[in-house]
């Protein structure tokens, strides 16, 4: 293996769980952040780098193919020799609540742009990546995680797009995970359940504390996904808080 | 309720599940048949007249919202006062396994096509149809039923495409169930598993007799549906043949 | 096959279910009814003999293999020389709701015992009868059905009993569909997922008609699981009443 | 909190799984082993006292609750005025793969006994020495978590006895999940998938290499969860070698 730091790409990249992933990462990995707006990406770049790590912003839109493509090509050039370690897909996409007759085909089809097409140019992208570093045989595993939610589960009234596209983005996971487990990938599919503790929820009360998901603890999470050992493959694991009714 | 026979509709009309569907339907009510090819409606709608009911084919692309919405416009001319009493939506798609750093952005995108953009249109279409009907207090309450497949439960390998498109249609399913059921609207996602024994699948060959599911028997499994009081809906089963491995 | 009529058993008879379930089966067929209670079955008996039917019933505790064993060495004795084409496993047991640190083990247990123990005795009498028939090509495969419930789907708090039982029987019907559906027998599992219309439940009130579900129509939908043909079985459906939510 | 070092309880210790999950407990707490015979925990009680660590081997028979009730006062007085950090169920019993109808009652009872009433007596015993420890602001959430199988999951032909009893433990360890989670108490269900890498499997052959799961990555596994915040807890994972097929 190249003596050069391996990378990790995380790819939509907001003020919550995408940021604290790459920071988690970034403690052994070079990291690159993806995202559509350089705003969300650059205070955590800083951030990263001043605590003397290593990352770099790209702007990219999974949707979009040909967005992917150019990233990617980015960050190759960036990595040089490098290989990558892990890829964490983490876009997704609006969340709309609205009667069924009330939606645009715009708005059911943004659903599956985030988490259907643009899961799919993101792991066409780092699938090939991650099965270079098979072959290094790195001290963990190659590693590709989507974030998910419940709504890959359960298909609630009012939330038809949302959730077609996250029961697509898992349809998505189990295949890769049948299909690159064996060639000594590991694909996890996370069901985060709740809500997220950052700036935007800072006022949503619960009757009880701590009733938010810290993102640093969903990034131990996927941390610990990262590094188990190709015997003992996690490919689905549930995240809610304590409080959570499910 | 106004005396003209109510009226079904059938998307996806080929020599299997969909003509034997109609054909279930026109024992009771007037028939529509939508599908992309007239040449799979012609014979059927042939048939269906010549035995005495009463049929009309529709050319139409479910994917392509404006075909949905003409085709609509057609029908409902067709239609005249007479209300909608079941929509089948059965529209399959490619069946496309190969490996997936093989598959092309539209080979992964003909899934969500068929089963994801297409069922919303067809819904977006059929659903105040049916909530007019629901008025008129008719015999059976309004149905929609989605045609189905193992791949909504499973990811398998190599079958990224068309998992992702089942699980996005059973999402939308429950989606609707738990919207319209409450509006008295009977919505059902049907899992077939199993080859469906038509003309195409003639020579593939069993151990056991009776190995393929035949299209009448998925038919009456619909009507059943179909005939279901609303202090009884059935949102999900499944179909398979008495030999099939699951 | 012999002239004789084929026979039905339905075990586990009270006021709704077991008694609708009873009355349509007894539309085509003798009727065995299995109550622990004989109080239960006796005017369901003599509610089908008065409308020119054939039904008997049986005491047995479907629980205790001794007492499962005697009930059937009778009803075969009444069978003579018919066949039996269909088995309904209807025993529910207690429902309890309660802290799991007050729960005593014999509360514990009663689920398994109802759903668990007794499906598997009830199963194990039945089926060499089922068999027999396959082998006399009935109009419709030999049945066996089991009344569930949501609890088999998910374990709600406070109630771990009734959860643990159902969940049970739910793996014994898809274990014993595996295992027999290839030998011609038609195993289904019946989620039943609402309040059920009976006398006992007639002064909840609900904002909608129709709220609870009648036992007739849960009869007519296993009915129709028994007309399924071999090459279209349906091995899980759900049933609920048009405004639950779930 | 006490001074005194925390204790964990493992039942069900044998050369795998649970002797490898003492292990990585016992780094941490003072570690208790519950087992039925006795020489499958002394060599782990001796291995871990050598190594510097606390441990005792109490012979206790899950399934009978006397037997639970005295073992637990044996810890207790072991346990002095410390508290109990983590649990672990691991009895499975006895794998029957059989066909139904050779079943004998005894063999179909042996999956409920070891995964139902077991399962039962031990969390009964521990639960309130976890909510104790609650009280005392752990660094971690005191822990139960449940050994499991994929016939947790899917009940297979020739498999009912294994499969009913791992669905019901399923169904409780939701349940306790639902009722103790908000309580503080973090409950999961481990679906391990695939063989073991034990003594007993040595000879087993696979293509691949690592094709079975070690023990020591499931304990990690379970260290994992113990160590998840009261924000962020995974009720279910799966685990499973990369090659297996699923």
């Amino acid at each position: 293996m190249s003596s050069q730091k391996a990378w990790a790409v995380v790819a939509g990249v907001g003020p919550g769980t995408g940021a604290s992933v790459a920071r988690r990462f970034a403690q052994k990995y070079s990291v690159a952040l993806l995202a559509r707006k350089s705003a969300n990406i650059d205070p955590v770049v800083e951030e990263i780098t001043a605590a003397g790590g290593k990352a770099i912003g790209i702007s990219a839109d999974c949707s979009d193919g040909k967005s992917v493509k150019k990233a990617f090509e980015e960050l190759k050039k960036a990595m040089g020799g490098a290989t990558l370690a892990a890829a964490v897909y983490n876009v997704g996409g609006r969340f709309i609540r609205k009667p069924f007759l009330e939606l645009s085909e715009e708005e059911f089809e943004s659903g599956w742009e985030a988490n259907g097409r643009g899961a799919f140019h993101f792991s066409q992208a780092v699938l090939p990546l991650l099965l270079d570093r098979v072959d290094a045989s790195p001290e963990f595993p190659p590693t590709l995680i989507f974030t998910s939610a419940t709504a890959a589960m359960k298909g609630s009234a009012l939330c038809a797009s949302f959730a077609a596209g996250k029961f697509a983005m898992r349809a998505l996971a189990q295949s890769l995970a049948r299909e690159f487990g064996p060639k000594g990938i590991h694909v996890s599919h996370a069901i985060i359940d709740g809500v997220i503790d950052i700036e935007r929820t800072k006022d949503w009360k619960f009757d009880h504390p701590d009733a938010k998901i810290k993102p640093e603890a969903i990034a131990d999470s996927y941390w610990y996904l990262h590094t188990q050992p190709r015997t003992c493959f996690t490919n689905e694991l549930d995240i809610r808080p304590y409080i959570e009714k499910w």
